[in-house]
Order: structure tokens, then sequence, then C-alpha cells
């Protein structure tokens, strides 16, 4: 379906950048014909699991070097081509009852609805999917642990333009009823990608859903989904709707391929022969989540003491409460210290960035250095990836785990 | 502070019962001044772990014969002696905004509000306590795996009641605020049980706390908190207080003993000399769980098809999307049929009861029988019991291991 690029190691990339300081490559010529002509320059730091559609992730060691990741390294997870949208004809369609629908200019999605902002961490749901084809082959983009990234988000809130459009507060005992998005981006058959959330997720007092239009203080990046995209606070990066075209509500999910047949959870047991996609749940919440980012797997460390670095998240807004480190493969751990912005009780939506120097013990060749994480309801990571192996290689939440060599003293 | 006592094995005591046919032990003679003199009869097939104050679990064989637990047979975890309390004279106290309070009898308690009905399971935070143990030693009582349990409770909502008494639907930007609730069994000193649950817990839209005065159609009995206990779905069994005497609404969460010094979880690297109470929230929504009830440890299994037996359940109201049970000790897995009470998504509050018939594998002496549950999150348990191991022993959920011997053919 596309080409996989494996670029080279990226330290070598890197020197002259900094972040903050960076500068985009210069656009490629397009070639006559290819529907990825149109896409955006990239900055050169992403190693590309996919080049069409676009597919890339910062190294490790650069995401957490900030608590919201600059918008240029924010990891980028397309489906298909880049569309071109026009801000001065853009109109986002909302579907309301009975029939009636709206068609919103930026304008007025700007001047009708509070701007409501909010710090939100964005995870694939192919996340950390490498460690679990070293289990068994899965079919996916081969992301490493950085398909993970924080911004904050501005724009309207989905539930004050369902509002606006006739749509009240949840009823207590109604049936479930489904929001669904469709993107503007579209297959060479017409088909445009699409996501659906719970209605309840939406429409919840509180509810803090955001047709986006702002990423980090700036305009949304094509990439991200100019000029607008939906942000779904503490669930898996496939239902935030990028170049959003059009909101409807049904009473059922959205019919997209990768809503129906794609971004669901097997048993280890379910191979292609015997899946079926309509026995398992579409992913909306994410499960806890940690990585190390640093040192990088195979460094050599110095003797003495350590440094390790690493994110810890998890969804539905659950905190997280603790994240622990082993330096000896999970034999014994300590507690890391946690950074990053207050987390609101039940709405904690970004991530914390953690962080832990302990000595080196004496006469030790190598580490294997290992973290998992806790949320606000004590879910842990599972210990080992084969038991939640998955043909599709999602939901990998195992243990992280990176083995250094320690320098001679 | 309290004896623990060891049963003789419970099939003996179960000869000559069976469920729906239980009928409680005389009760024994109270001894002069001891303050569990006034405790109700208990039925004999619960596996007692302490006495006084009265803790016991049925046998795992008979929790999952039905999905709801009968009431004799329910866990029963008491914190002090069961108070007498004469449902004529009984009175709620209400504590609402502005130093006004409500003194709410029964009768009003049962007219003044809707009565409202949920399923839900009740696990303590100590539930499968014992495998925790087997690692290093911790303080708790050793609760086996089912100290879990699942009936229909009916009472008013705790919700309505607030609102009654003056409080409203929690402010989007409120500071956040705790609902608490006092018990009317004390200890030596006149100190109530006491804990507190968040307010928007109680509050949100939709919100099915209740103040339970019905378990399963029938009377609250004396051992579950009669006649008004808290039932809190999705949350540990510590919040659910019983003989509930008064509740209040601060800024603080209770300063009871067990909300703020107990009921918490731990790095294993935390022990009695360096913890620290305040580092670690209380617990509320309870991880994903699940554990095998048949066959039982140990037990000696005919050759050729095995039927293995359990329940899966998760906190939040986070359903139960599947259980993956293996035969081989982790290395392969089956899926198990599940099975009980349509999941409400968001909502789910009662367990699913699960089972799985397999064929054993053929020359094989022995079986290693593991399950694991994935809940609505994707959230899963951990492998191994050793890293999540803390010093109150609470949240033990990995996988549930029982080895059993095959009989020759």
């Amino acid at each position: 379906m596309y080409a996989v690029h494996n670029q080279p190691h990226v330290l070598e990339i890197l020197q002259g950048y900094k972040v903050g300081e960076l500068s985009p490559e210069e656009p490629s010529l397009p070639a006559p014909g290819d529907p990825y002509a149109g896409d955006p320059p990239r900055h050169p730091a992403l190693k590309v699991n996919s080049l069409k559609p676009f597919n890339a992730e910062p190294p490790a060691e650069l995401l957490t070097e900030n608590y919201r990741t600059p918008n240029q390294l924010f990891f980028k997870r397309n489906h298909l081509p880049v569309p071109a949208v026009d801000p001065a004809s853009y109109r986002l369609r909302v579907e309301g009852p009975g029939g009636r629908a709206l068609a919103l200019s930026l304008a007025e999605l700007k001047s009708r609805f509070p701007k409501h902002e909010v710090t939100v961490t964005l995870q694939c749901a192919g996340n950390r999917r490498a460690e679990m084809s070293c289990v068994r082959p899965v079919k996916g983009l081969e992301w490493g642990v950085a398909a993970i990234s924080t911004a904050r988000w501005g724009g309207a809130r989905l539930r004050d333009v369902l509002a606006h459009a006739g749509y009240a507060e949840e009823e207590e005992e109604a049936g479930e009823r489904h929001v669904c998005f469709e993107g503007l981006d579209k297959d060479q058959s017409g088909a445009a990608y699409g996501a659906s959330i719970p209605y309840r997720t939406a429409m919840g007092r509180g509810a803090e859903v955001l047709l986006a239009y702002e990423m980090n203080g700036e305009e949304l990046p094509r990439d991200h989904g100019y000029p607008l995209r939906v942000v779904v606070p503490g669930v898996v990066g496939a239902r935030h709707v990028k170049w959003l075209g059009r909101v409807s509500v049904s009473g059922e999910e959205s019919p997209s391929h990768w809503q129906r047949n794609d971004y669901k959870g097997f048993s280890p047991a379910v191979d292609w022969d015997t899946v079926d996609f309509t026995t398992a749940p579409a992913i909306q919440e994410l499960p806890i989540q940690s990585a190390i980012t640093e040192p990088a797997p195979g460094a050599t460390v110095p003797p003495g003491e350590l440094t390790v670095k690493g994110y810890a998240w998890s969804g539905g807004g659950r905190g997280v409460v603790r994240v622990d480190v082993s330096l000896d493969g999970g034999r014994t751990w300590r507690v890391a210290e946690l950074t990053g912005e207050e987390q609101r009780p039940g709405r904690a939506w970004a991530w914390r960035l953690w962080c832990l120097t302990a000595p080196v013990p004496p006469d030790c060749a190598a580490l294997d250095i290992v973290c998992k994480a806790v949320d606000a309801s004590y879910n842990v990571q599972p210990d080992t990836a084969a038991p939640i192996w998955n043909l599709r290689g999602v939901l990998s939440n195992a243990w992280h785990r990176v083995r250094v060599t320690v320098a001679e003293d």
C-alpha cells in the first residue's frame, strides 16, 4: 500500500538543530499525478515510518525535552493525502436533529462559540508496535515509543456546537448514540477518513471535546488538520479526525473502515483467518502507558549515577499517580519524580513527564532499565508483551525495557 | 487486634446446603462486655477471616453459582461491631450548604425520593490478598478470591438527597469537593467508621450513588448496613459506608483513618518504615480484575474436556470486554464466554461471569490454568503479583492461576 522508509539514525540529522529553532526542509518537487504531491514539508528530525501517507515520530530523546511538544516535532499520523483546504470557502457541515443542517465558516466557529483551551496528549493506537512485532509479526507501521505527543489545543467545544445545532445533554435512559466525524481527506475511490465517539463523551457536562483551530497557540498546521480538527481528550488518536468536514449524530457508530474494521483489540489467539471485527469494541479510552525516552537502548552510560527519563499517560482523564523504575529488570523498584502541568481529577488529559536519578550498582556491566506506571484507577501496565499481542499490534503497553551498557570506571 | 480463625475446608460444612435453601446458624451466646455480642448470626458456609470484627467470604465455587449473590453468601467486611439501629427513631443527618441540616427518617427517605435500583458489584480492596502475601508478608486479612459479590440494590439516589438539601450539580471549575459519610459503627473511643467520595462521583448527571435500604429485593441485612448504607457503583467497597448516620460536603476528604491512612496503593519499594500516606491517592475506582472459581486449586480433573468458571469486573463503570483463559500457564489462550446482565456503556457497574469449556491436552498430568480480563478502556491485568506488591496487600489483580492434576484415563 505504501513504501516504508528507513531513516539513518537521527542524531546526525539533528546536528545543528535545537527545539525552538526548527526550520522545515524545502518541499520536494511534486511528481505528476501523485496524490501526495500536495503534502506539506516536514521537519527532518522526524523518524519516518511511512512517507505516503506520511507517518513519523520524533526521536524519543527529543520527545521529553518539552512538556508541550513543538508542532513540528509532534508525531504525524496520516491515513491519506493531506487535503488542501481554502480557509475562505471552508464550511463545517453540522447535521442537526430532524434533517436540519448548519454550514459554519471558520469565522463563525471562532466568533459564535467561546474559545476553549485544554492541554491534551494524543497517542496513536499503534504506539510501541515495534515491541509487539518482536513477539510475532503484526500488520501495521513500526512505531517506536514516540507515537505520542502533547499540545495545548484551542477551539470551540463540540458540545457548544452540537447544542447550537439543537442537540441536548444526554438523556439518562436514551439509547446509545454516537457523534460521527468525516474528514476532507479522501482515498482514490472518494471515501473519506471517518470515526465516531459516544454521544456522552461529546455532550456530558463539562465535556471538553474540541473542534480545534489552534495548536500550541498557532494556527493548526496542515499535517494536524488545518483548518479544523477534532480533539477528544483521553481517547485514542484515531478518533481525533483532522480536516474535519462533517459532524452528525447517529444511532450507530461511524461506518468508516477505521471505526468498524480497525483500531480494535483482540486476544492473542485471534489471527487474520479467525478475526471477526464485530466481536470487539472500537478503541476509545486508552489504557495506562509509560515509556523510557532516556537513555537510548544500547547506549553506554557512565558509572556512578544514572538519570532515566520518560513519559506516562492514561486514557479517560485518569491521572498518572506513580511511575516505578527498575534498573535490574524488575526485581527492585524506585519511585520516579513526576513533572508537568497540574492534573485536574477525572480530567487529567495530558501526560506526566518523569525522571529518576539513581546510583548505578557497582560492578555492574549492564542495566536492564524498566518502567511501569499506575493511573488514578490504580490500573497498571502488564509485565510482558506476548500475552497482549494482537494481530494489529495496537494497545502495546507492557513494561518498557531499555538495556544499556555501563562504561568501565 | 482480632483473632483470625482458620476454618476447616468448607466442603464438609457445605454438605446438606444448597444456595436458596440456606438457613443461618443459631446465634452463639453473648459474652458479657463483648462489643461484638450483638452481632447478627451468619451463614456457616462462609469462610471466616476474622470473627471480631466479622470478615468472611463465600466459598469460591458457590460465588459464581448465581449472577446476584444471595445476601447470606455475600462477602462480609466489617471494621467494627455491628450497631443495633432502631428503625423507628433512626434519622439520617444531611448537612446542607450554609449550616442547615436535614434529619431524614426512613419513611421520608422512601417516600420523598424516587426509588432507584441498580445491580452493583462490591469488591474489597483486599480481595486476593492471600496471593500477595505469598510474595512477601503484608498487613491485612487473608482474603481469597471471593471478597467480591454482586447484588441488586434499591434506595434513594444520593444526588436527589443532596439536591433536596440544597446542593447543585457540579460547577465546572469549582475546586475539588468531597461527599463525606459517617457510619453508626464506632470503636471503643467513640470514633465512627468514615469515608468520602469526590463530589462529581455523587452529583454528576446520571450518577447512581445510592442510599440503599434494599438488597436483592429484601430489607438490608444487619451485616450489610441496616437500615441504610451507601452504594457507590464502580468504587472500592471501603467507600460504601454501612449503617449510615451522616452525610456532609467538604473541601477535604473524610478525616477518617480509613480514608487518609489506609486503602491506598504504594510501590513495592515502600515499607512500614518509609510509607507516607499523604503521597498516594485514596483508592476510589478499582482496576480490572478477574479470578477462577472452578476448578479449585489442587483439584483433580478428569481427562477429556474441562470447564473453567470465574468472574471479571472493572471499576468506574468500565465493562468487561474479554476474558482470556490459558491451560498452559499463559503460553496459549482461549476466549471465554461471558454471561450476566446487559452492560450499559460507561455504567457497567456489575461483573460478568465467564465460562470456558476446552479439551484437556492429551498426556498432560497437570494444568496451570490462568485467567486475565480486559476492560472497556482496554486495561489488562498484570502478569505477576510481585511487581504490584504493596505493604497493605491491596489492589491484588495479577493473572489468577489455579494448578490442577489431570486424572489418568
